[in-house]
């Protein structure tokens, strides 16, 4: 049996201890698959005294995780500090000063950073893996680099966020708001008490940048992403959604435009008949189109410590066998800057909701708008009748560009009978 | 930039054509993502003046392929051939005799053979990569070799016939017979002449052979497949089962029992709140199991040109990149020999219709034969009636083991007032 492949970590929260407990449980499987053994030589986190259920002793210490990257018996230096900047920039910049491979989960390190750590490890003559980042379990950036590396990827577009979509599927099982299963999943411990991050698609955001850069061999743009989170779904619309043959996912989607690079997270009507549509909880999934092989769907969990350990110890495993596929799909140098598509440019269709006072003229005057925008009216959904209350008006609107139905609904926000801001929902084409 | 990589082909075909035109269109692409240009020195097929739509100048043409693999100058031989037996396994011993890697598509052979190909490949020191063989473009052995290969798999299933599902998803949508369907799609050119490859369920049972051995460690045992096709599926069936919730899929399933290695292939009625229920068409879709990741799913095009030839090319570049994955996970000589699960061991739910004379007694008469064999009925729709004609009677049993079922539908098949063989459809489990 060649050497065993050393291992020291950085980060002992619950997906730390999850990758420790997986390499304790399965060392004999996983010397069998990796062709040596896989020992963990040693440890970093800031509390050596908790308790976290797995073992810890024969392992060197070490309290400044930085020191540890440069100084311990460590072929590979797995980074789960978590953080854009700080000590996990730090402990990666170490390790590949000292010559040692990484392997990370850090979805906000590599949005912000990853083309100019990509670059660095290429220089050290060393692996850095981060396919925890990306949709959690899910071996995605590896499909990406490697398993669809024959095909030019046209389009990749997934659900990210599984906090995302347990709400939206526990909203329309539940038939519960927004806010009721938002408070829920905190108190269960399923979203953060700060969940900004994941309604408001910035987590998504950062996968989708992390997405886009291995499918187009472009650097990393995580600023040039589009965001709108999923705050202002309503039941209502769920409903209506149902009706029409639409599921409401919080999608991410990137492609290639005459207009530069889209990047895009926010909540859109997806077609029941597309599989996807039927990803449910806190399940993710990612679509990556290739002009050979075609769409091709790779579903999982996409968070907690035991899908996130398993594709860190794949990574790890990967370097225990000595694979070196470019962290980002080809030579970091040859990454391409391409420019942000402006949202303004998306081409779609749309679903809007008025709430309008139920009287004569209302419909003539918001079909007026749209006309004058050439935007036009698919169908139209008036169903409730009320004297005193504002009533929904539903309209499926026909493809067009973004910015003329931006104009439309700013105008028609401004219409007397038009009771609420209008909600708009993009329709979105995945064919 | 290093040496290419040196490829001779054998077999071309529509996917030996693809792959050529592939490796023709994207040789910038690929390069970059390899690391070295892909360069295809050698060729070999039957008839060198057929026009295939792709550049053979500058190659060398072998008549015979098994010369090829000795002689050429190439570093990858990639087998293109098929067949189980024949030139194809030829070419591939021709090549590891030579120390060349192998590619191939080829699932017929590896099924047979793979497992001693495996060896063989070890022993040269040569990789043999197959990842066309499954699912086509879905790069799902990679995701059981590499992505999933920290966790021990627990089971792995999926739509491995795309002919099937196509033919399935037609008779549903469009309320037409099974043979209907086939004619038709033997008329387009999407099912054989001789069909019974696919809709007897055999393609399927040889794809997994293969993905059972990467799962579960044990040698490739193809003889071990228990296989049922759909040419017994009806109409009939296809509509009880959306009334109940499910929708009909010819599913390969994998697991290690106490029984020892179950593989079956059969239609199966499968619950249409999974995403599987929902893969339509010409797709394929792999789900595995594994103790730390969970459920994972890919979906993709499981045949055809452009699919397979994707799949070929990223095996190619992984040898292009030099990685080095044993064939079948772990190395050959460590895989196990299984002991296979019989059928009669199976347990679940079960769909069972019967077409009986509408007169008193027959439900009775039903009734009393599961009660004897122990098994009971969940629920019973029994809805037209007739003086004349037979009458459906659709029943939902409780789980049972498969050896008492079969036992019943005997004694029930020899009921007077019972006028066709019983139609029985498992209920598949997959939660």
């Amino acid at each position: 049996m060649p050497d065993p492949l050393r291992i020291a970590i950085a980060g002992l929260g619950t997906v730390g201890a999850g990758t420790l407990r997986l390499l304790s449980k399965h060392d004999d499987l996983l010397a069998a698959r990796a062709g040596r053994p896989l020992t963990v030589t040693a440890i970093s986190a800031r509390d050596k005294s908790k308790d976290r259920g797995v073992q810890l002793d024969n392992l060197t210490w070490f309290d400044d995780p930085v020191a540890m990257a440069h100084e311990a018996e460590a072929d590979v230096i797995v980074e789960l500090i978590g953080g854009e900047d700080g000590p996990a920039k730090a402990v990666c910049e170490a390790a590949l000063a000292a010559g040692r491979h990484i392997v990370t989960a850090n979805k906000a390190l590599m949005a912000v950073h990853g083309s100019e750590l990509a670059d660095a490890a290429e220089q050290a003559g060393a692996v850095l893996n981060f396919e925890a980042a990306v949709a959690g379990g899910i071996p995605i950036v590896k499909a990406l680099r490697e398993g669809l590396a024959g095909n030019e990827i046209t389009r990749v577009y997934g659900i990210l966020n599984g906090t995302c979509n347990y709400i939206l599927t526990k909203m329309r099982e539940e038939r519960r708001s927004f806010e009721d299963v938002l408070d829920e999943a905190q108190r269960l411990g399923y979203a953060e008490a700060e969940p900004s991050m994941d309604v408001d698609g910035i987590d998504a955001g950062q996968k989708l940048a992390l997405l886009a850069s291995l499918a187009f061999g472009s650097r990393i743009d995580f600023s040039g992403v589009y965001t709108e989170g999923i705050r202002r779904i309503s039941l209502l619309d769920i409903d209506y959604a149902e009706e029409l043959g639409y599921r409401i996912k919080l999608l991410g989607s990137a492609r290639r435009t005459e207009y530069g690079l889209e990047q895009r997270v926010y909540p859109c009507m997806v077609d029941q008949r597309f599989p996807i549509a039927h990803v449910e909880g806190a399940y993710n999934a990612v679509v990556a189109i290739g002009d050979f092989v075609g769409d091709t769907m790779f579903q999982g969990l996409g968070a907690g410590a035991g899908p996130t350990a398993s594709a860190v110890v794949a990574d790890i495993i990967d370097i225990a066998r000595n694979h070196r596929a470019p962290t980002l799909g080809i030579s970091a140098g040859s990454l391409q800057s391409l420019p942000a598509a402006p949202i303004g440019r998306h081409w779609g269709a749309y679903y809007v909701r008025l709430m309008v006072s139920d009287r004569p003229g209302v419909i003539a005057d918001v079909t007026a708008v749209f006309r004058d925008e050439a935007v036009s009216i698919e169908s139209m959904i008036q169903r409730a009748r009320s004297e005193t209350e504002a009533v929904p008006v539903v309209l499926n609107m026909h493809e067009c560009e973004e910015a003329a139905m931006q104009r439309a609904l700013t105008r028609i926000a401004t219409l007397d009978s038009v009771v609420e801001a209008p909600t708009m929902i993009r329709i979105e084409s995945l064919a």
